[in-house]
């Protein structure tokens, strides 16, 4: 066996653990005196962790903060706003706490401070100039067991309606500078977002396990990232949502798919998800969830139909295995297998698309314009689409 | 099962694979015109990987390059001839090509073309100042399956003599901004250089993932690299040395003991190592590879005989199992574990001690001097003098 070639680009400095989150106040001053805060609506600036670790240490050390909330995904115009008030203020470090769309935000923002130009000039796909990788340092600090965008170099940029998209900023400079990961900062999620988060993190892990990209480095992360939440997956969201242990379990795992997708990308979940998000509000991670039983079944039906791809077969196995560990037989740890992902999809509710007002119409458009990403099952356009409409 | 806290410091960018060392040339004009590529004494130069993909590329690109060579493990008056050579010539861009002692020089060198003092001043326990991190870039390139330095942040510099030392010059920053790991440039490596290398590589892998700093992440990519080349590691160095398939997992597990060992530390053979190297002109990949199974043996018969560290023998176990697939006996996996080791220094042939010279008394001294590191089990001076001893 060759270890076919890869490149890898990683985060440099991570702080994991229940007490890494009160390192964070003996890190800024070696940045300078003025810092930017951005948190959720429902802000941090309530919390115990706020008040108790941050907020007098910020005040002791002589630290001037500015704060700013994100709410919901950040689009073009979220982005700029932001930049244009703080014109004038000088920031020597972005501080971003909380899920994926804080932590976007975080990384749009360090880079536009630089870029001093409408940040839709920037965005793969869209823009007309490459980005200069020039930053404000940023510290990310992760709330939610989500994206893993603590540790990618990219920032999801949307613009909602007819035209619209998801859109990449991407340079290997918009890692953060700092990962402060504390499970501790995750306990008492709502369960509807823990549940669309933990969808979309667990869809990352497999997506790019299987993914065509994938290399030794990449596998051996997400499958044991994925060994480590079998059993703490569903309890870590509803029944033991309140304890650390659990937390910090997806916690790692979401950081482990961060930096396995950003290493080896993603498959067709993600491909459409990527679409249906530009056309319609609806939560990232729900898309993922609500799409993750089917589109694994079709491909595991495909793949034992033709067995033209073993490579794909064994590591659907290995997976499988993890959560049938007395079972050799291949159908039975498969279909074990798509039992446990519909499971979950009852347990956490994931909503339907027709949920949030999705006609078979809209479906139909998404599915046109979706890709596969790096899948290693090529579904055309149609397939998709029959895929989408079982979730109707 | 909590996810115990720890701190990681990753390298940022790795090209890995056969086709990696052709992608250098284009790598180079972002830095600028000015290289200083640095290659040991068996000149780099006379090889084909030299004429075919770099020299042509770079006459074509315009690049002026300054070759400096590179003989044994780096002395303080190494470095600080290097650097006064360079005085008054601009260098953009540092490429190390060789050995732990070659990337490890151009570490040093890059760093001190900035800080434009001895580098006497900056080693850890012996210097006066701390290092600003400041360098001039750095692309290392390994070709002995070895230390890892291409992804670690420090480089060893020795005095040697009556009051020598082997200590670090260290920061964050000093991780090569690049690693290429190519594992043809690893092909046709001396036996005995490849066998050293090797040995030291594979006691890394050891002693960090048996390492008190051990955490979920490093010690997952340190058993899963002992496990890719099981079957790897002689053949390798011996039999196979010429086939790259083999040379590629050797590589990629010196990258990943790199990782470990910077982010978990390292147990007793190295803080023998690290003294001895200082004191007496060995290589030190021999002292490492010399020691495997005396000390190894010394810390099972320990664990063993006390049971009061089920964690460390647990991790012997994991990695025993990985020599003798169809064992469960305890037992007999940790003698079968320890054969290996054993026929390992037959095969490669490991000298002892007295072959370079060493007297009982200077075992002693040397015994005196050396810590433990992070090791689990924490031997006396006494017990390494009787440890050393047996390599005598």
């Amino acid at each position: 066996m060759y270890i076919t070639d890869f490149s890898l680009n990683l985060p440099q400095n991570i702080l994991f653990g229940k007490n890494s989150f009160k390192k964070l106040p003996a890190l800024i001053p070696k940045y300078g005196k003025n810092v930017l805060i951005l948190t959720g609506k429902k802000s941090f600036f309530q919390t115990i962790h706020w008040r108790n670790k941050l907020k007098n240490q910020l005040e002791k050390g002589n630290i001037q903060f500015i704060h700013q909330t994100v709410s919901g995904e950040p689009t073009v115009s979220d982005i700029d706003q932001k930049v244009i008030e703080l014109d004038k203020t000088p920031i020597d470090l972005v501080i971003s706490i909380g899920g994926g769309s804080v932590m976007d935000t975080g990384k749009a923002v360090s880079a536009m401070l630089k870029e001093k130009k409408s940040i839709i000039h920037f965005l793969e796909g869209v823009g007309d100039r490459e980005p200069s990788g020039d930053k404000v340092p940023h510290i990310a600090i992760p709330t939610t067991a989500g994206t893993g965008s603590e540790v990618t170099k990219n920032a999801v940029i949307s613009q909602v309606g007819e035209q619209g998209f998801k859109k990449s900023l991407r340079h290997d400079h918009y890692i953060p500078d700092i990962a402060i990961i504390d499970p501790e900062l995750y306990l008492n999620c709502p369960l509807s977002i823990a549940a669309s988060c933990g969808m979309d993190m667990f869809s990352q892990l497999l997506e790019s396990y299987l993914s065509i990209k994938g290399n030794y480095f990449t596998d051996n992360l997400a499958e044991n990232a994925i060994r480590l939440i079998v059993d703490a997956f569903i309890p870590s969201i509803t029944t033991h949502a309140d304890q650390v242990e659990y937390k910090s379990k997806m916690a790692y795992a979401t950081m482990i798919s961060g930096i396995t997708l950003a290493n080896a990308g993603l498959g067709s979940i993600h491909g459409i998800a990527g679409i249906m998000g530009g056309f319609f509000l609806i939560p990232h991670g729900v898309i993922c969830g609500t799409l993750l039983g089917e589109v694994n079944s079709a491909m595991i039906d495909i793949l034992l139909d033709k067995r033209d791809d073993p490579v794909t077969l064994q590591k659907y196995l290995a997976i499988g295995k993890l959560f049938s560990q007395n079972s050799e037989d291949e159908k039975e740890i498969l279909s074990n297998l798509l039992k446990v992902f519909e499971n979950w999809l009852k347990v956490l509710d994931m909503p339907r698309f027709s949920q949030y007002g999705l006609t078979e119409d809209d479906l139909k458009k998404v599915a046109e314009k979706s890709s596969n990403k790096n899948n290693p099952i090529q579904f055309s356009n149609d397939e998709l689409f029959q895929l989408l409409k079982k979730r109707l």
